[in-house]
């Protein structure tokens, strides 16, 4: 299994991406090919040991950066690193591509190289928010900021599939995000879902409330990538906040080692992108995974890590397989419906 | 000032609810008219000190129950005590009405006796949704689930007029709650209202992310009612899982007094709604309370003095007043922009 790693894709390129990668390489025993220009590569694997591993360089002189249009960049920079590395994947030559780089940069080379599977116009983006509710995903997580209730589909149908090849859920709940549990609360769009899901075939169980986020009443909660943000980027920085407010109300009242540890889990179950790092763009035909821009070395590992579990899972034709299934039952496919 | 009060609303009534306005009698000075069947209000009332207070009944035998379509029960019952109420309030009887009965009956209630202020065509609720971030006001927190962007201009107008009122912010900020603080990003709803706000007067300041929430970056942070649900439902059920998280992890590590003051200061500070109740459906002609259903004699003596707070602060002609100014400053208005 090779992995294309664009090492000058983030905050910290290139160092702490070519450690991460060797990092992967050593203990996840994958092959990586680095793409960016090799006397900066070669400048940090030097520094590193590299003995025995499989790791080689695609070289590239072009990068993206931080604050460029993402498809203007990508027009300008036919050589980006983010794009030669998800083309050795379209080649081939690759099993799956991941960069740190900025994430509309990843999402449109990704689209503009792999495409999409059948019908579904941007990747979808999801995973567990919440380390108390950890069995429950939430997609979608990205840039579907505006979905026609069909598409709320296509993110079950992923949710789905990862639920029960990562989580090990076999049959796994499905739940449309509402403000009441009963069909007919919602938006026009979650009004309109509602019927599509009850005839999808899917283990819909309905709609919850915000209320069972907290408790992860689902393992799948379908709602919009405005939504989905939102509420990621809230949970995020409302552990910071209650971690550092634990540290003002506790400090001197408990054991020092008890507060670092409380703290620290809460960062954790809080921040769980910070934990692995990144992963895959659902629905891309191909493996490439969006790494977050500060990643360190241990998130270019992690991330590298979920790219090797979506190949080992098969997840992309799983994916495919079960999203024409589900889409046979729309109404408007003569379905089941 | 008198306040009427649906004797017979909340699933505590009429016992909590009579003791409720009898402790804001008391407590705040305001006369109560208490609305509903007279042997049962009288019941209540003869175990309670209630010397020296001005507090008469208007009787009637009707009252709404939860589980009604709430417009359905309305034609039904024409001398439901909910809408006895707020006639009062139409008719100069009473000052301002409370209710805890089912929200949507309320609501309807409000709409048909009282109407709502020009072109707006349900009520906003809204308020602090985070105890850390007291000084940040969400709107809409109710059922304006499909919104325009002139809608959100509205909501606006009533968010400044209460951080200017209620919070004593001279020139309040408001922020379009998005998925990127950049101009375009977000979803279309917000990129129409963009424009508008940039125009309308307010003191905008952009867009503000899901992080910004926990910080409070904002005084008058906009969304649909869609979005506003859900995020205070999970707040509010974040909170009491992480207090029971906190007890779990300090039981026996920290002196029980702090525990338990850490817990109940958690709980308040996400569940800002048990602390006072309710409050204005606002944008109604009128001020017009809805209690949560779970009200106990202090949540209604809460939201009575939330009613008296906008009675003092004429805020229902300040928002009036607000409105027909920023509406001025619409495209179609031929406005400032």
């Amino acid at each position: 299994m090779r992995i294309a790693v664009d090492a000058m894709g983030g905050d910290y390129a290139p160092a702490e991406v070519v450690k991460g990668s060797v990092l992967a390489a050593r203990e996840q025993g994958v092959a990586i090919t680095l793409v960016g220009p090799p006397d900066k590569i070669n400048a940090e694997l030097a520094g590193l040991d590299t003995g025995g591993l499989d790791i080689d360089i695609v070289p590239t002189e072009e990068y993206l950066v931080e604050g460029e249009h993402p498809a203007y960049a990508l027009r300008e920079k036919r050589q980006a690193s983010v794009l030669v590395a998800i083309k050795l994947v379209r080649d081939g030559k690759a099993d799956a591509a991941v960069s740190a780089g900025p994430t509309g940069g990843v999402v449109a080379a990704a689209l503009s190289v792999l495409g999409t599977l059948a019908g579904i116009t941007r990747p979808v983006v999801g995973g567990p928010v919440l380390g108390f509710a950890p069995n429950m995903l939430v997609l979608d997580g990205g840039g579907n900021v505006d979905c026609r209730p069909e598409q709320f589909l296509d993110f079950a149908v992923v949710g789905s599939v990862l639920a029960r090849r990562m989580l090990g859920i076999e049959n796994p709940t499905v739940a449309l995000l509402s403000v009441g549990v009963e069909e007919g609360k919602g938006n026009a769009q979650i009004q309109e879902a509602y019927p599509l899901f009850k005839a999808s075939g899917l283990n819909f169980i309905g709609n919850v409330e915000g209320y069972d986020l907290a408790t992860g009443k689902a393992n799948v909660v379908i709602c919009d990538g405005f939504v989905g943000n939102i509420l990621i980027k809230f949970i995020e920085q409302f552990g910071k906040l209650l971690s550092d407010w634990l540290d003002e109300k506790l400090s001197g009242k408990v054991d020092a080692a008890v507060l670092d540890d409380l703290k620290a889990e809460l960062i954790a179950k809080t921040n769980l992108a910070d934990v692995v790092g990144g992963g895959p763009l659902w629905a891309v035909n191909g493996v490439a995974c969006v790494a977050h821009g500060r990643s360190t070395a241990e998130h270019v590992a992690g991330t590298i890590g979920e790219a090797r579990k979506a190949l080992e899972h098969d997840l992309v034709a799983e994916i495919e397989a079960e999203l024409s299934k589900v889409r046979g039952t729309l109404p408007d496919a003569g379905g089941a419906a």
